[in-house]
């Protein structure tokens, strides 16, 4: 697996940077239209990972150690359920079948849920507030390149509520008081991120220039970082 | 653990039934209104029910060995999911702490999820059909005991889909043509009915007067196990 955001770039290239037109709540973000892969590919892709992102809430649902946590994270994963619903339900009312749709996409979501489970409920719960808070917003990000019109329902579903504020307070809930967790929990989400932007990385559609890719993708990322680093300092943590 | 259902009875009481007066989906089905417990107890039991119904699901999301089958348990998951954030809203529209109001509950119902999870994804699926639907039909029947200006909500809340239909469907599927499985979820599903009787009665208020309280339970658990046995008939499993 290559670390891709780390390697050495060849040359600099000036980015170019798109404005959203609209006037939503990422409207003046830089987004990856040119790199949205047709929307049949898009939505199995962004159904699946959301669906990945239901499980992982799941799990930490079922193995929390208070009534409190499970509760709040019921709610999260709702949030995450509907999101996958959404769009399966889009999927769906093209008279595609979701399953068929999202297939062939397993292997590839699976190996990073494999890879970001975390090693204890702490660590499972982080994923869910730091990985699938870098994936939600890149899915808006790149449901920016959506042309059909179907986008605005798209969108609708992707920025809808995710739950980030009670994940944020649970989290800050753990690690105040518990310098020990909190440096665990700082050096897994600096794992996280990196295993997150490749599996993000994997949901673009390649074009023929990859120096222009590069140029379209190096803004967004930038961006994505910085809240994943905003993320990580909420919490007290270094990113 | 007394297998109370299989305990001899010291005498014979008439069943004095109960006939629902509304006319919704469940009228003229016998109900447990007696022995229904104080509001804030049956929501705190049955949102903690509920939550455990929807984390098997989440169980069975994320060990299905196929996207479809992920697909369609995800959908289950929500109705369940539904049901338990609408008892959550139920409770806390009486300003009180969903957690709070669960936490005493806990220990049973976990233990009584740990009995019956099943020792494959085969077994956790029909747990999440034939249990689910045992406490899905019995907290309807528990409700109607219910005399608060909240009762309607909560009965729209339990009487909202539930999936049966799907599981049933996704059962049928996988035993058929499989004989050695369909012999392990008969003798599972017999399993499992024992257990979770116990769990619905340990949901009844008590009463002083304990006979007359089993002239009240017999009636509605005989038309539960018809149920449980209607559903073992349709995967064709022998109750």
């Amino acid at each position: 697996v290559v670390n891709w955001f780390r390697r050495e770039r060849k040359r600099v290239v000036a980015p170019r940077l798109r404005v959203r037109a609209s006037g939503n709540k990422v409207s003046n973000k830089v987004d990856l239209a040119d790199l949205t892969p047709d929307l049949t590919t898009f939505l199995g892709k962004a159904a699946y990972v959301q669906l990945m992102i239901f499980e992982n809430l799941g799990r930490v649902v079922s193995t929390a150690p208070s009534v409190d946590a499970k509760t709040m994270l019921s709610e999260v994963a709702g949030f995450a359920l509907a999101k996958h619903r959404g769009l399966v339900a889009e999927i769906e009312s093209r008279g595609t079948d979701a399953a068929t749709v999202m297939k062939p996409f397993v292997g590839e979501v699976d190996s990073f849920q494999r890879m970001t489970q975390g090693n204890d409920w702490y660590e499972a719960v982080a994923t869910c507030y730091l990985s699938a808070g870098f994936l939600n917003d890149f899915l808006v990000r790149l449901a920016g390149g959506v042309t059909a019109s179907a986008a605005p329902r798209i969108l609708e579903i992707l920025e809808s509520e995710s739950g980030d504020a009670l994940l944020e307070r649970e989290l800050l809930g753990l690690v105040q008081g518990n310098p020990r967790l909190a440096a665990r929990l700082a050096l897994w989400g600096r794992r996280l991120v990196g295993d997150t932007m490749l599996i993000a990385r994997w949901m673009l559609r390649p074009t023929e220039n990859h120096d222009s890719d590069e140029a379209r993708i190096e803004p967004v990322f930038t961006e994505l970082i910085a809240a994943h680093t905003r993320r990580m300092d909420a919490l007290g943590l270094t990113a």
